[in-house]
């Protein structure tokens, strides 16, 4: 028989069908047993009758399968339930489960701590589970944008020989007899193969940071979403492409996951055709004189929010480009700013008060890129795989990157960007 | 103006366009500079007249921009050629390049260490660029396939506390204080996410071997096309669903890459309904009586190449599956075979005479599986994080996994799978 999954169930009325999944709620009354069975789709309703030895064997996450009747039944959920008339139990929890989940989030009453030891049986709880849909469809999203523009996705190595700033924050893996490093980006990698004629690349990995600080905003690995694109004539042409990126992951969003976002509360934003863009100093600017905030260079997560709520207040929106960072604050790969070569063409994108893309143009000529690698101090000898596309023609690119998890988080509102991530890693978390 | 492609000049004549990309090829004849443009499209002739000034300034792989007026001319090789008014030198090369790409592949002659050393400069060559359009292509077609039959995307870690087969051939990670592993594949938590509710997981990802040995079939980073499903009766509905997958990709590629894949001389298999598959007693029977091959348990590259003769010359097919291999040669979550407990509902496929797939349907039940753990001489307590989806309802399930750059490989043809990875990662090969 062909397996009817619970969404489909209300159109089902009066049919056989045959359902597979987890008993999510158990309540037997004398001779009934009321379940509700729970898959990938959703939940349904269904009921026992005059089957004690079955009902007692079930337990709470037990899988089933079984065939049944729809019928029309006010009182159930969706207005019908199923009159099972066979069941089988496919394999049941041995002992009684460390987290119950059929109940409202709120009601949980348990830490989030727990839920990532737990995480598996967390994330069935559909709330939690509903963040992976949603994550899933931002993800698709990026890649049907990007396809359609003539961007090719590309897969690039996670080991690597050194870093992009050039060994900080990395961690290290032992490469058979020499030492490696996970990959903080595919920044070398993304540029080079705009060098190798690609011109549009984008890929989806995961990235490393070695950051031993513990924050609801950071991930030690994490996937990131990045783009590469040759042929710019400034970065402003990214952030061009950027806001008509966010416009169409966004709409996908909207029309595929109104459930999930509507758990959350989550409102997707409306994408002007130009996100307001301030440079950093404006920014600074900005925190001193309508926040009383000093501000000494980079952008603390407070800043970050009150920039946003300035955005919001003042410009109509809950996006804001901070553009021009000053070189020591960039990597050396950045383009200065020709009218201001302290500075670089390089900006973030602030989202609901935190940092979710960074990005820039990026130096195209080999003796402007050898000079800037020297001026921090860095050997060019070490990163000669990485300057040879330069000496090979290189047109002027640059792209940017934007943290899954962190979009995700910022659109559903979660208070941790762990909640963003099937199995998060951090400081002291390796497992599950 | 709006970038024209090469691609597209062939359907602009009489008009004028404005084109950018590199100096694929240069020929000055008096007064005249015949130049090939190349950019992600293709190529496309151009003649720059009379501007001596310009034309010594143009070397092989610069890169530039003109504008210019498309005219028919029959002697070039789209019909058609663009008579330049205006070009701007974006960058060029400062010095003679490694290798001149310029020309028939099999003219190249240089070997694939050589253009793997060079590997940005090697990429330009239409020929082996091609290899990475085919390749978008083929996990395009797997991702398209399974979201439309409701499997769900899913990233999960690379870095692990331990191996899925308890320690060999894994990379260690120096993570933070802790020493972790590179994840040799996304075994256990693509299990751990089908019992977690979503049922139907994907992942495209790089994985991980630690195998020292080099071979023109392994890499040590890959990146794999992974598939698990609940809810399976047997090992049977993951051959079925192979079967539709590769059928829905292999028609993908045929639609969109006539031109990669004639470069290639590659066909496209037909898929059957059903792929041919016979046991591995089979197979060694078949080996030994048609090939005079003794064979001890595994299959070798020679005994892989010619069990593919066999099912081209006997069934018609160039893919075959081979199933039913022993319990000491599988993983301790291979289910086993209910008719013969030595044996699992375990299966490889071979394409062309290579391994390009291995999966099986996977233990479900928990106590089977920590005696499974126990029987290969490991601990239990060290897959704890693993074994708890076991204790919280586990349907019957089980995957499969795809080398992206084998299947590559394979349908084009090629010698050595690192032509199939754009900075292949190997025993010696840490960059570029």
């Amino acid at each position: 028989m062909i397996r009817t999954l619970a969404i489909e169930v209300p159109h089902k009325l009066n049919e056989k069908v045959f359902l597979q999944g987890w008993v999510y709620n158990l309540r037997p009354i004398g001779k009934l047993c009321f379940l509700v069975l729970r898959d990938r789709s959703g939940t349904v309703q269904a009921v026992l009758y005059d089957r004690a030895d079955l009902a007692q064997q079930l337990r709470e996450e037990s899988v089933i399968e079984l065939v049944g009747y729809v019928r029309r039944d006010e009182r159930a959920p969706n207005g019908c339930e199923v009159l099972i008339s066979d069941l089988k139990i496919l394999s049941t929890p041995p002992e009684a489960l460390p987290i119950q989940i059929n109940r409202p989030r709120a009601a949980l009453n348990t830490r989030l701590e727990t839920l990532l030891e737990h995480r598996v049986l967390g994330l069935r709880h559909p709330e939690i589970g509903a963040i992976f849909r949603v994550q899933a469809e931002l993800v698709h999203g990026f890649r049907e944008f990007l396809t359609h523009e003539g961007f090719l996705e590309v897969h690039t190595p996670k080991i690597v020989a050194s870093g992009t700033e050039g060994g900080t924050e990395l961690f290290p893996v032992q490469y058979f007899d020499r030492t490696a490093y996970l990959a903080q980006s595919p920044q070398f990698y993304k540029q080079m193969l705009v060098g190798a004629g690609f011109e549009r690349v984008f890929e989806v990995g995961p990235v490393y940071r070695a950051e031993p600080h513990s924050t609801t905003r950071h991930l030690n690995e994490y996937i990131s979403l990045d783009i590469e694109m040759g042929f710019i004539e400034s970065e402003q042409d990214l952030l061009a492409l950027e806001a008509r990126l966010l416009r169409h992951i966004f709409a996908r969003v909207r029309e595929r996951c109104a459930r999930e976002l509507a758990i959350y509360s989550a409102t997707v934003p409306d994408v002007p055709d130009k996100i307001p863009q301030i440079t950093l100093a404006e920014a600074q600017e900005i925190l001193q004189e309508r926040f009383n905030k000093q501000n000494a260079g980079d952008l603390d997560p407070e800043s970050e929010r009150l920039l946003c709520r300035y955005a919001q207040e003042e410009l109509g929106c809950e996006l804001l480009f901070v553009t021009h960072y000053p070189r020591e604050k960039r990597p050396m790969y950045a383009m200065p700013d020709p009218e201001d070569p302290t500075l670089t063409r390089s900006f973030d994108l602030l989202y609901k008060g935190l940092e979710i893309t960074t990005g820039g143009q990026r130096i195209h000529r080999y003796e402007m890129l050898v000079e800037s690698i020297r001026g921090r101090g860095l050997d060019p000898k070490n990163f000669e795989f990485y300057l040879e596309v330069f000496k090979c023609g290189m047109p002027p690119h640059g792209g940017f990157a934007i943290g899954a998890e962190r979009l995700t988080m910022q659109l559903l509102n979660l208070a941790n960007v762990r909640e963003a991530s099937f199995f998060p890693r951090d400081r002291t978390r390796l497992t599950p």
